[in-house]
């Protein structure tokens, strides 16, 4: 992509929902742009990185037999009157023609059960699992904090159905580790934690999955030895390591980026869930969900990983791998050298944001290259090819170093495989 | 994908909504499952279909140079009242805390138009186009036809700014041609006509994608010679082909399945929407939408591509490109050979829905096999096998053939290259 085609340029002017740090860069970087409180805009460099991390999550979700569908934003009131939760002050309300009562989905329980009785009636057809990938609605008193807590955002939620609690307890298991494979993919697997929080009136235990963050809003209880912490929500209750008992728990701050519930018959008794068990008894059906939020996570990534001058995307979800950018791009043979490089790096598939614009300054163009926070950037100067051939430096690092253009594509291989 | 675990299997039962061919035959097939008038889920068949359109339509606005975005579903009902849109019937209005009036988009003029305000300033800037595909929201009186008319529904669309009408045209043009090329790849292309259409109050014309359908909502007025038809609507005021001249129109039936705009400054003017030109002097942008319902295109599809059994999908859209009917697979023999064949072709990167289920008659898998409407039929059995391979059958075709296991990689790399 050439930057001075792109739409969806970075600004100096400090955005008026600077709140937090990932709104501030997110926003100046030329990723997001705020409609209304707590609803944003994705610009192209925004929806790139949003959609990398959906692929990851979907990819993830598909390892462990998640079949994706999509349910829509919109429902009936009355499935919400079925379980009682048509009160929740963060439910949408609005009116269809002929004055029925519909509301904007916060989360699906509500329109999955109903859909999985449809198809689920018999131990054979169990365990099933489905998840969806799409916007979602809370009508927050206090939307805040950027993309971390919105009133309309990205997620990823997946629903699975079992004959019986230890199906579930198994299968709870499976997703556990696929949520840690995810965080690894995102480059937050060694500071993301397993957290023990509250159950709800069915189950002992929900998980959160915290990711440390000195700025975060979570306060939880870390046991160092076993990487596993309780939320202050049951402090009280529970006091020590759930996994080894340690009472020695550290206090740190962090950011919640999923969570996992074992609904257990909460849903399927609302609705009637049966199946017909082997010997032909009618059983209740036993689920669980498993919450991550995509646009959640992208914010939390930003409030993470970042310096003064800018975001550093982990290589996973950087909107494009290399940041090209060509100097003296009024000497037209040096104009053309750029040029080249950029097409060779695009036909090979490599994904290529390329600062191209002639009447900016090399201070300008580096200062953006450092606000977008792509992982590599390549620049190619009058200087760099009298030394040589390209400077690269990698947006973590103080360093860089000129490579020949022979071996770029051996330099790039080794970083991207 | 096995059938036996596929989530949303098909059903004789006639659905309560099968006021149309599409929604009978895609909610028996297991595509889609209505929740609410005009709303639907879909199922992992379903969701295949409808992200190979939109995986369709992507590519060719990528190659136009749209870029995409993601604009929220809600917004504030201000953006509605500057364009005096806010009495739009079709419009749902909802409140936010604070008694704040939102309203759900049912198109995005009134968001995009000042998100490109904030980034495009220049005729350098100039020309820009961007594009969504997400779901949007009509509050229709009378939700109908299934996936053709709903409340929550899939669209596409693409706007484009410029610093002239006649850049606006030249633009134009090109879309015209992405859009042939679209329905060209979803089968449609030979039944598809460009159709006049009102302009509103700004333009002469509008431009309708009308897919001739015997059982098609719209009247149009058709130029054979040209492939041009005319609207009903402004068949009064343009009685003749605007190509060339023809009075001998012939009067069908048709569905819209795409609808191009020239909005010029309709929306520009109502935000302040200006540039600078090279002269420094402040001019208005002219604007173009260009609208494609990825949803609606499904039902369309369907309208048109089925018979008496069920559905035949077009290759480029099908929900997987094989479907692999196992017989006999009580014999351990015939099984292993099965699952071999289904793990062999999915190495090889085919999409395959392998019917597993043993205990279901051939003349169950047979009536799933056409209704579901996949093109291409493999069958493996006892008697396949006694004759010498696979039973291929094409969904579109009476005749079968018997071809060899070694020869079927030959075969199936003719037909999907």
């Amino acid at each position: 992509m050439r930057y001075s085609q792109l739409f969806g340029k970075t600004t100096k002017s400090i955005p008026s929902d600077a709140d937090s740090v990932n709104a501030k860069l997110l926003t100046q970087g030329g990723f997001i742009q705020k409609e209304i409180s707590g609803v944003y805009n994705y610009l192209p460099l925004g929806l790139r990185v949003l959609t990398k991390i959906q692929n990851i999550v979907r990819q993830e979700m598909d390892k462990i037999g998640g079949q994706e569908i999509l349910m829509p934003a919109m429902t009936s009131e009355d499935s919400w009157i079925t379980t009682s939760r048509n009160g929740m002050e963060v439910l949408f309300h609005l009116k269809g023609q002929g004055d029925t009562n519909l509301v904007l989905n916060p989360t699906h329980e509500e329109v999955v059960t109903p859909l999985a009785q449809k198809y689920l009636f018999s131990y054979r057809d169990l365990p099933s699992a489905v998840y969806q990938i799409q916007n979602k609605f809370r009508n927050e008193a206090r939307a805040k904090s950027g993309l971390l807590r919105g009133r309309e955002f990205n997620m990823k939620d997946l629903y699975s159905f079992h004959t019986d609690e230890k199906d579930l307890d198994r299968y709870y298991e499976i997703v556990k580790k696929a949520y840690f494979e995810i965080y690894k993919r995102l480059g937050l697997g060694d500071i993301t934690v397993l957290t023990f929080a509250s159950g709800g009136a069915f189950s002992q235990f929900s998980h959160e999955f915290q990711t440390l963050n000195e700025n975060g809003e979570d306060t939880i209880y870390l046991c160092k030895k076993c990487k596993i912490a309780i939320n202050k929500e049951i402090i009280d209750t529970q006091k020590t390591c759930p996994e080894c008992g340690n009472d020695k728990l550290e206090t740190v701050k962090a950011t919640e980026v999923g969570n996992i519930f074992k609904l257990r018959t909460k849903f399927s008794k609302a609705f009637n869930f049966y199946y017909l068990d082997k010997d032909g008894q009618k059983k209740i059906i036993e689920m669980g969900c498993y919450g991550f939020g995509p646009s959640r996570t992208m914010g939390t990534i930003v409030e993470i990983c970042h310096d003064e001058k800018g975001i550093i995307w982990p290589e996973s979800i950087a909107p494009y791998q290399i940041h090209l950018v060509g100097l003296d791009l009024h000497d037209d043979k040096i104009k053309s050298q750029v040029e080249k490089l950029y097409q060779d790096l695009l036909n090979k598939n490599i994904e290529v944001l390329f600062d191209d614009r002639i009447d900016v300054t090399a201070g300008v163009k580096f200062a953006d290259a450092d606000l977008i926070g792509i992982p590599t950037r390549l620049v190619i100067s009058k200087r760099s090819l009298e030394n040589g051939g390209i400077e690269l430096k990698k947006r973590n690092e103080d360093k860089s170093e000129i490579i020949s253009i022979d071996s770029l594509e051996n330099t790039i291989y080794c970083i991207y495989g």
